[in-house]
């Protein structure tokens, strides 16, 4: 094999470089050097549609499918960038070792094809196989295979064109949300995986010690690497409102952990979670307003891009697992299009009971939405296919840190709800929750007592501090002691979200090594 | 309290709210009513210098120092976005809790002020306290603290204006690598921080298991949550790799983890790591190129910007624990000015054995460069402060992943070294590493046994995969069977990065929430 690979321009000298400005860097994958602007990818080469042959074409890719007709070999070449595969016509003898899932180098000229099914065909004069493939044994196959099959094989599935497209969204859905979070001036955070305190006060965690602990220690401190039990975190939030406290407003897309035994299309166990809290806010309208902003930004920003008119490409096989495109098109315009409604939990409470469907749990107030209930109200109260918000929970389906209303002319426990908010999609159900906080000491703790949670006062600055073997909040609580002012934020699950925007039905399928109960392949 | 919070013309209805443009969620923490243009921080306040008083001033933020003079009170206000602090002066009458530490909402005119220290100053009209504090128990002083006693209190750290600059800062280097790897048209991806493969085969790891662990199970598989044991990952390289493969040109920002007793200024059990993986490139330069270019860029995008500017700024107390503002300026011109020198590990070890220096440890060929070799290094080579490259290391002290040189005309044993680099700058020595991966099967294979690493098949696609007691890297050697072309990438310290262009003498100060051996707060 040939080790001296084509790359556009890049010629270092040995011990000093120039600086390669960043133009070079990009995707040197494809390129036209006939064109005076190179093509990277195959998505941008088979948007030039010309009428003439262009010739001095490259093309780095992997073959999908393979053909024979007479002495030419027919291949589709995929190379992640496009879900519509580039066709490649190779004299047979040409075409030694291109067999299925090959990492091929083409060299040839662009040509309007004669058959149907592509406008354009790359007319291949020189094949190099850069890493050959048995495709005797290879398990990404052309044709259709299960979700559940293709989740065996982590490593190989972003190899299927879709898949491919799925993470294209993701990186460019990051891309966007960082815009919009910089447009407003946020400051985005790192906010830490590895943490002593419990978030929920409930739901179950993942332990994290050292592989070689020290287990012959006498002290229960001395048994962990960190001096006392250390947890995957659930949620950034605790943490993010300490810097809120600080540097204003601030967000994160961070990963969280939940070690629940459930196998669910909406549960993992590790998963990216949107945080963002605002300061000096104490109107939860400003919080949704924020969340509202930012999807409706993305909805604005992203809609037609290429890649998103990627993910609404259905074949048969992919339409045996995905929503319609019809579907995916409507949860788009839903973003953009039309007010998002707003209705509190008493509201919704009465719209279930007023229903004549025959719910398995009925619908009664002071317990928790199900799953049939958030589907009835994101149907029932969605305008043109919007997100539907429900606010003002009761305060006792909900954890203690959210800001109890003062007073809410339509519930009929006054201060017996908190300023909080679910965000619902339709078919999707739940994809962000959000509250204000409450800021108050002497509420903050009141609120703990009721229930049960420990909040004794550890000394502050005290490098030794004594072990805690409860859920160690003392420092959350000590925000509330200098300067706390009003403040709130979301959480958004980036996984569901991902689902939501692109047809895919489960969360396991829009992370790219998904984990769950019973599943770390890799 | 009022609760009744002025934010800026955000008025929502109840049930159906219309959508606010973005523009409005703008840090609402400032602003002139009188200006066209609003302000939103303290810093953007500071700028403005009008030669008469500007009345209907508002601003949110922090007390941080006060002190009397006759009838009127004078306060060092900040809000997280300048390292200078606002001077706002109060009629003692109406200056009531606006203890030290107490979030504030002041509300008045900005006048040229008679003193000397600042140019203007806010002539409070209205204060409102919107968190009270404690100010006789809180912790920060608007004195000197020593960095160990401020690390026991990370929950209120970032509320020290300088500590709120470090995390502006790494917030807008963020931004500025999210733009140059879209520019390069790379695709930002999430990779697993669960893992059950053992990326380096070597250090230590954090074990992770659920918290309530089925440890009555009788099976080795049903003691674990995933039927196997899990780490937190150690770095992302290994599933970027399948992602490139994929993807083709691939990037992650993702958190990594060591479980080292060590408690050294450059080590963290908890660090944030930049890498980067190329496809399709079979020169080692090539991804020079990109770790170069990408440091160029942050470099020519950020040594002017304001919190750049606000890091180098050195009051007497900052100057004990922070490089001098003149070192800090030299990395930054050292990113973008001149040649950054590329040298043969081989070349180093002849500059070293040629040095006068009675180094501690002998340098010798085969052996990893010791801190005090590279500190020697980095100064000697580099060009005006540049950064230097050290390359083609000893195969023997790589990781088996790392690709063999097929032949290096000065390296003394032929084929014992390996396309690789680290990246050592001044000071501060290495901050980044990277090679060419060895993407041929039987080459990989044969380097694992040469390391003694286990790499037995197993049976693909099958859901009920038996039990790999061993670091079940089987799916990377994988990735070689079925079109793997050449390609390389590079992994970088962020945490380290931050120190180095900050001034900061250790990562546990340029991390919000530091873990290490021992120290888990909050």
């Amino acid at each position: 094999m040939s080790t001296a690979l084509l790359l556009r321009g890049l010629s270092s000298k040995r011990i000093v470089s120039k600086f390669i400005p960043q133009e070079l860097f990009s995707r040197s994958r494809v390129f036209l050097s006939t064109s005076s602007v190179p093509i990277t990818t195959i998505s941008d080469l088979l948007k030039l549609k010309p009428s003439e042959p262009v010739s001095d074409v490259q093309v780095n890719g992997f073959v999908r499918s393979a053909r024979s007709l007479k002495n030419r070999e027919f291949f589709s070449i995929v190379d992640g960038s496009s879900v519509v595969p580039l066709q490649a016509v190779i004299p047979t003898d040409k075409a030694v070792g291109l067999t299925v899932g090959a990492a091929v180098r083409l060299r040839g000229s662009w040509v309007p094809s004669p058959a149907h099914g592509q406008s354009h065909e790359l007319s291949v004069d020189e094949a190099i196989v850069l890493g050959p493939s048995d495709a005797s044994t290879f398990p990404i196959q052309n044709k259709y295979q299960t979700p559940g099959y293709l989740r065996t094989l982590p490593h190989l599935r972003p190899r299927l064109p879709f898949n491919a497209a799925l993470m294209r969204f993701r990186s460019e859905l990051i891309s966007s949300l960082t815009q919009f979070f910089n447009n407003c001036e946020f400051i985005q955070t790192h906010t830490p995986i590895l943490t002593s305190s419990d978030c929920e006060g409930a739901g179950e965690v993942f332990q994290v010690s050292s592989a070689h602990a020290q287990s012959n220690s006498t002290s229960e401190e001395g048994k962990h690497f960190f001096r006392r039990p250390v947890y995957a975190t659930v949620s950034a939030q605790l943490h993010l409102e300490a810097l809120a406290q600080a540097l204003g407003n601030v967000w994160t897309l961070s990963p969280t952990f939940r070690a629940e035994r459930s196998d669910t299309q909406r549960h993992l166990s590790e998963f990216y979670m949107l945080e963002a809290e605002m300061s000096f806010t104490d109107d939860i309208e400003t919080v949704m307003d924020l969340l509202e902003g930012m999807l409706r930004h993305v909805g604005a920003s992203m809609a037609h891009s290429n890649v998103v008119q990627d993910l609404m490409i259905r074949t048969p096989d992919r339409e045996l697992d995905l929503a319609t495109a019809e579907e995916v098109k409507q949860r788009w315009s839903g973003l953009t299009q039309g007010p998002w409604p707003r209705i509190t939990y008493t509201e919704a409470i009465g719209l279930l009971k007023s229903s004549e469907i025959p719910f398995t749990h009925e619908p009664k107030w002071g317990e928790d939405l199900h799953t049939e209930h958030e589907k009835y109200i994101a149907t029932k109260v969605s305008e043109n296919h919007s997100p539907v918000f429900v606010t003002h929970y009761p305060r006792q389906i909900k954890p203690f840190y959210m800001k109890a209303d003062s007073h809410d002319p339509i519930t009929p426990v006054p201060g017996q709800t908190v300023a909080s908010f679910d965000l619902l999609v339709p078919e999707f159900c739940e994809i962000a929750g959000g509250s204000l906080r409450e800021h108050r000491l002497d509420r903050l703790k009141h609120s703990m007592w009721l229930r049960g949670i420990n909040s004794k006062a550890a000394p502050l600055g005290d490098d030794q501090q004594p072990f805690e073997s409860e859920n160690n909040l003392d420092w959350y609580v000590d925000l509330r002691r200098w300067g706390c002012p009003p403040h709130g934020g979301f959480g958004l699950g980036f996984d569901r979200l991902i689902c939501y925007l692109s047809g895919v039905q489960t969360v396991h399928d829009s992370s790219a090594f998904p984990r769950w109960y019973g599943r770390c392949h890799c």
